[in-house]
């Protein structure tokens, strides 16, 4: 038997081109002579669909669709995910599922039982669950289907069984799990320890497909694999590929080892996906980027390089009276690096307009955050003109670090369709700098080495109001990554006032981040829809002096 | 028995400050010989708090918060909502409770069932639920306790049990209902027909009590009711007012009428509470609105002053070249009208440094949407940099009809840290304005009569590229409220072209409404976190056309 596992990706929503591209790749497999195509979850309406499955014509058409491939599983069978509906109480309800297709019917339909509901997951929003599960035969072999968490029962004390478990009783020979699991750093070995022990304690082979492809901030990053019962990888279709895998299990194998990249060629991957299939699933061509000769910008100009070619990339130098000659140089080098087209538009002369406007209403007080947010705003102002005009989609460049604290400017710096490298801390955007440049020398070394710096005010670096970047991003990952609160940091050996004030400029700072562009999530906790903090809150650990005053 | 019913306003994440508010309520309550107090949901966490529930030290403190709270129960008997965790399988589960105090200790604590998780709502991304109900008994009474979504059964196919049938099969007297239920149009008589089904069908009495306030983007109304077990209603504690329904059992009283608010005036005291908590909870005093002369920041600035006092509201005219004389003097005359600080800031200078900046770079081509962005994006960053010099609050003025289409602009007319009326579509506005005169003529004639237009080009009108707004809200509200799609809304009498472009609008313009200010919801359906509608999707409903060519 011949069966192909397809890392498949869709367009979220766009039913007609998920349902076409399905029958290109099942017609394609049937000449190949593949016996069974499994594809991912939600194939047919994209992930995640969120309100979309809100719309009764949404859950019909996706109904509708999966119908049109019912006649190519004379040929083929099929495994897809799709939305199933079914009424109860006179209302409508909605199951995360998957429809096996053959001899031109559909045979089984399987539903997912763990539904996930938190970070960016909101399938209890949508979906219902009915705490069964499916198998289907096929030639001499028996296979259990699951759905992505249907995997991860362990993890959630909110589950209330184990579906692998209910499946392996059922005397099954493989466990399918087709998935739309988002790419975070490390989680390829995470799935993969989780799939390895299926087959020690169940004594089933695994068959494993993931979505793959960028959808506004989740990237998915693909890959597909097969163990044997004793749980040894048998083929595997790494990462980021969009091939389909196809394992003749007639055929006996050598043991693999799992293929793996390094965790900054593995986040460039994730990066250059996210940038491509974000900009290209808008239908945009272009990007422009606000090149400030700094390491941030650097960065998300070679990602966009790698992502969309060179000739889909414009750099803007933006200078004003506190730009160093070094920024300057360090730009254009970089565009001259990367062979991309580079304006240079000053901004002082806009600068004077806004500071002679405003001026008398500043009621005497002295320079401030407040011209150090015009020039921002006047640079963001002047990259979304140039959207406008041109149709270029605006990349912004802040990082995770930036963003925690607020070190940033709405309407300014933060103006943009897609916040390239926001979930990635600053001292990471230095190691991906660094492995960018393995090959050839693209970002100058004085971007690397000076000390960064917002040049909006003379002499300005960033380390004058924020901790050392080091220190900074390991409080930032302990707060935002790990719920970890103020006692708990500073014994992690930092110093009190340092945690404090780096906690309070995080939750200060919420504001902005409620209205930033949508940032590619590469993290186990990004900022954006898997971050729900409210903006109005003032949590603050009780101390013993609270509690005893309301203790009185 | 004396009742207390609290409408009770938190704080989200404040426990300090929730348990003294708490506390002194309570005393005072002592003080008036009530027997029996009865808060809100969630009354020491806030609601919602979100991914506040994350944190391990949040869930503590609450805890600890609810302990300082029990000693107060020997003189009085209490039921307040907080979260209540317990362990299993080595990890914490948390639940949305309620706290029954009485004697100096926790007689009972009953869990949330119905969990509700669409629209706003989240709680199965941090609750479990027991499905299993809890009674108290005071006196020679026993009250079955039921929280917020726990009355709406039917409303859900997804809900597995009715909790209220449940508790009515325990021979209670009297249901108790403590809810956080957000505000939005004519809400009040649905949950008013809800509740007086209860003593019908069940012949119990009911005890109601709301939160009252503003969080972030959600209105709650407060509200306290109580209907005996004919389902007359005994007591009533109207919308909006703070200070606790105190009900005495053991004096008959006469049936009462429920007092309620005209739409108009229910809408603007929701707005008015949205904008007065949003501001105050962030610690601002003050807020700085564009007057454009238009309809929309007219009313903004009105509902403002009522929320904070002229004293705390200022206007600011930005007039460019296509500023008509009528708009400047008609937001002058508003700002007399409601004796608010009044600047006027011409941006024609500025507008002039931007294009002699960009125009090399625009390719020869003609004068389009760029340069009217530009013109809102200096005036966007004119209000901010007021903001960050003297402290103020920017406030947004955008109608739901515009945020609808796309008729705004990101980073200028958008930038904000409220959006007031963002949720109001545009007819409504008119609506409102009109009362808002009522009682004297506050936002001039002009800016009601005149037709409604951005000022951004010579001669343009809003109708220039939109249909007229009773036709583009009707079709609005079909779409985004109701869910319906094309060939349903053109059934209802729209012409074919209006409803698609209509539709295009909408989604195209996601992009424009995910990077928007919060905005206050006051209807089925705001845009904002309750509608989650990915950017990147292109749902179109199947035609014939595409249905055939996949069948092909």
């Amino acid at each position: 038997m011949r069966i192909a596992l397809v890392p498949f990706n869709p367009v979220v929503g766009d039913i007609y081109h998920n349902t076409a591209m399905l029958k290109n790749q099942i017609e394609s497999l049937i000449s190949q002579s593949v016996d069974f195509a499994i594809f991912p979850e939600l194939a047919i309406g994209g992930y995640p669909p969120k309100d979309l499955l809100d719309k009764p014509y949404f859950i019909a058409d996706i109904q509708e669709a999966l119908s049109c491939l019912i006649p190519l599983s004379r040929n083929i069978s099929i495994l897809t995910g799709f939305v199933h509906a079914e009424h109860s109480r006179g209302k409508r309800k909605l199951y995360n599922a998957a429809a096996f297709l053959r001899n031109g019917t559909i045979e089984a339909i399987a539903t997912k039982n763990l539904l996930p509901t938190y970070d960016v997951f909101d399938e209890h929003r949508y979906f219902d669950h009915k705490d069964a599960v499916t198998t289907i035969s096929l030639g001499n072999l028996s296979f259990g289907i699951s759905i992505c968490e249907d995997l991860w029962f362990e993890t959630n004390p909110k589950y209330r069984f184990d579906p692998i478990e209910k499946l392996a009783a059922n005397n099954i020979d493989y466990l399918i799990n087709i998935a739309a699991s988002p790419y975070e750093e490390s989680k390829l070995l995470t799935r993969f320890q989780l799939l390895t022990s299926i087959p020690k304690k169940y004594n089933i082979g695994v068959m494993y497909v993931n979505q793959l492809g960028g959808n506004d901030s989740i990237v998915f990053d693909g890959g597909a694999l097969f163990l044997d019962k004793t749980g040894t990888l048998c083929a595997q279709k790494p990462q980021f590929q969009s091939s389909p895998l196809i394992y003749d299990m007639n055929t006996p194998s050598s043991p693999l080892e799992l293929n793996t990249l390094s965790p900054d060629d593995e986040l460039i991957q994730a990066l250059t996906l996210g940038i491509r299939d974000y900009v290209h699933k808008c239908k945009f061509q272009k990007v422009v980027i606000g090149l400030s000769g700094g390491i941030d910008s650097a960065v998300t100009a070679v990602l966009a390089v790698k992502a969309l070619g060179k000739e889909n990339v414009i750099g803007v130098s933006m200078p004003s009276r506190f730009s160093s000659e070094g920024s300057k140089t360090d730009a254009q080098l970089l565009a001259e690096n990367l062979e991309i087209e580079f304006l240079t538009i000053p901004i002082e002369s806009i600068l004077e307009g806004f500071l002679d406007s405003l001026t008398p209403y500043f009621s005497d007080k002295p320079w401030d955050i407040t011209e150090e947010n015009i020039q921002a705003r006047i640079r963001g102002s002047i990259l979304m003109a140039l959207s406008n005009k041109h149709g270029w989609m605006v990349l912004t460049t802040g990082n995770k670090s930036e963003l925690a604290v607020g070190y940033c400017t709405l309407y300014g710096d933060m103006c943009g369709g897609l916040a390239v490298i926001s979930d990635v801390f600053k001292t990471r955007v230095y190691s991906i700098a660094r492995t960018l440049n393995r090959e050839r020398t693209v970002i100058p070394p004085n971007s690397l080495s000076k000390p960064p710096s917002a040049e909006l005010r003379h002499n300005q670096t960033d380390q004058d109001s924020l901790p050392h970047y080091d220190i900074l991003d390991t409080i930032l990952k302990a707060y935002i990554e790990e719920y970890k609160e103020r006692d708990e940091i500073v014994q992690m050996g930092f110093d009190k006032e340092t945690v404090l004030k780096v906690i309070q400029l995080v939750d200060r700072s919420e504001y902005k981040r409620k209205q930033a562009a949508p940032g590619l999530k590469v993290s186990r906790k990004a900022f954006g829809e898997g971050r729900r903090i409210p903006i109005v809150q003032n949590y603050l650990p009780l101390d013993h002096c609270n509690t005893s005053l309301l203790r009185k």
